[in-house]
């Protein structure tokens, strides 16, 4: 039997990358697993780098809102919120008290995390608690990006250290790559599309702001003039065609740009209709959950009483398994 | 207000030196500050070095029972394991996302364990957690022995550096000398009692069995023949008449020895009246407890359920403060 898990980061608004890359994905996965799969949005995590508190808390609950309006549907899978399951921080623990040091200090993500902020121990801890959010559900399956799966290699080793020490207890979960591996391209063309290099369409961005973004993205450069042919599979626009677009407009730009038989503005207006459709109907979902923030609230709850209620069950067992008094 | 929380380490058998150092003091507390005397059997921080499963589930129990059995009140005071309150780990998490690494290894204690075993993260981690335990409760008072005192210190800086960022809600709780600092010699006279020596007179001890060690323990050497006197300042044998006899007793000894009034064998004789005396009802205690366990555990379950009351408060307040979403 399949279960999956995967961690949502809190982090900033979210972009088209992660909706082609991830969200779709747990949409997919949700319809075909149900209840076997488990997202999580791991504001644990994400205190391991200095925050700022009320960021944290609107970024948990836009993860779980951008989700549940591009589709996510929380009574069909588990989504919760990692710091209302006690469970993660526990076994996560007991999982720190059982890996060498060394271990940790080898990963690269903390190598490369420790040289721009100052060191704390729970960055340090963190794939411990990785490790524990995963094993705490027996998942056997890890939607991760390539910087993840050094953690889901640790993952495993935890999990049979564990099951060599203490009784075979915990799967060792396989690392599937996320999407993410399409790389969705910035809107600056300058590889692909993140945060950090202020180069993203939003999800929840106006269509407008899309739009002024997209008037001026760059194009094939070959086409100087109108009635050049252009490249369309060195053009980033033909990429955003490719996400938003069906197949009879795919093929259309695609013999179009070649042939000059359209104008780049003509191309991008084209790629507008996709966008709006793909867009507007999320957008008006998040505007009504913003309205009603009850809904999300009490979906993050409900996922939270079905998370724990695998994650109890788990703890009995490694509790029994440690020798704690389980009274 | 005064709160004590103390750690109890669920670590072999009891000795007269932990009734003395520490027991008799958590009675006493516990009859002076009621439930806010908080007493933790620490099993999480027992695992931080290679444990066996059974024998930590039966050594939690013992120190739960010892206690009760040697007068502490577990509907008076708040007693339970550590592993029963989720929050421990929880807050200790926390705590770790917001310590410096430097902090955790420049600890002596860390450098000196982790040159005995091999070097697991929990134990440079156990300083977070011991801090969590202490301000989960906002006790401001924790009787720890001298080995403890470093901890206390940065307890202390996490509980400021954590009011300083997130506005201020934790006591810099003061550490308070167990009578540990008694130091009750060991019973073959090569200073303190320990476990680790094998020099031990333990609490539920068969009464031949510390008849049989104190026959043979050494005492005043000047004391050659009956007719020598001696010196019981120097003497193990009045140093433990001091913790069992009452004061007519100990000056009888006192002159009878000075004055070869006595001989070491009477000596010894009187003063097991007084290890009886002070020994027999806690046996009688602990053997109806050990054909009774479920008081022991509907005790600690009781004082699981009292501690959280406290902890989740705490964390309602810490997870609002960090900007965890709280639903
Ligand atoms: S026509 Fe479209 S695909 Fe071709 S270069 Fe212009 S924007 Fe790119
Ligand atoms: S008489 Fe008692 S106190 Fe004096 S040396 Fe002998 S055992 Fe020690």
């Amino acid at each position: 039997m399949k279960r999956v898990f995967s961690g949502i980061q809190p982090t900033g608004e979210i972009h088209i990358g992660n909706y082609f890359g991830a969200i779709l994905n747990y949409v997919k996965l949700g319809e075909e697993l149900g209840k076997n799969s488990i997202y999580c949005i791991v504001d644990y995590h994400a205190i391991t780098i200095p925050h700022e508190p009320e960021l944290l808390r609107k970024r948990t609950f836009d993860a779980a809102l951008v989700n549940m309006a591009a589709g996510l549907d929380p009574s069909k899978v588990i989504l919760f919120a990692q710091s209302d399951v006690r469970e993660h921080t526990e076994l996560g623990w007991i999982f720190s008290t059982q890996t060498p040091l060394g271990d940790l200090e080898r990963m690269t993500q903390f190598k490369d995390k420790s040289s721009q902020h100052s060191v704390l121990a729970g960055l340090l801890m963190y794939p411990t608690l990785m490790a524990a959010d995963i094993l705490l559900y027996k998942a056997n399956t890890v939607p991760v990006g390539e910087d993840q799966v050094q953690h889901i290699e640790l993952t495993r080793e935890i999990a049979r250290r564990f099951n060599n020490r203490f009784g075979e207890l915990f799967p060792e979960p396989l690392a599937v790559h996320n999407k993410d591996a399409l790389r969705v391209p910035g809107v600056d063309g300058q590889g692909k599309m993140s945060k950090s290099k202020g180069n993203t369409l939003g999800v929840l961005e106006e269509i407008d702001s899309i739009w002024q973004k997209l008037r001026v993205a760059p194009t094939d450069p070959a086409r100087v003039r109108r009635t050049d042919p252009g490249n369309p599979h060195i053009c980033l626009i033909f990429d955003y065609h490719k996400l938003f677009s069906d197949l009879d407009t795919i093929q259309m730009v695609e013999v179009g740009c070649s042939t000059a038989g359209i104008g780049c503005i003509d191309c991008k207006k084209t790629l507008m209709k996709g966008v709006e459709r793909t867009l507007v109907p999320i957008q008006q979902r998040a505007q009504e959950l913003y309205s009603t923030p009850d809904i999300v609230k009490d979906a993050l709850h409900e996922g939270a009483r079905e998370a724990r209620q695998i994650a109890q069950q788990t703890m009995q067992e490694v509790r029994d398994a440690l020798g704690l008094l389980n009274p």
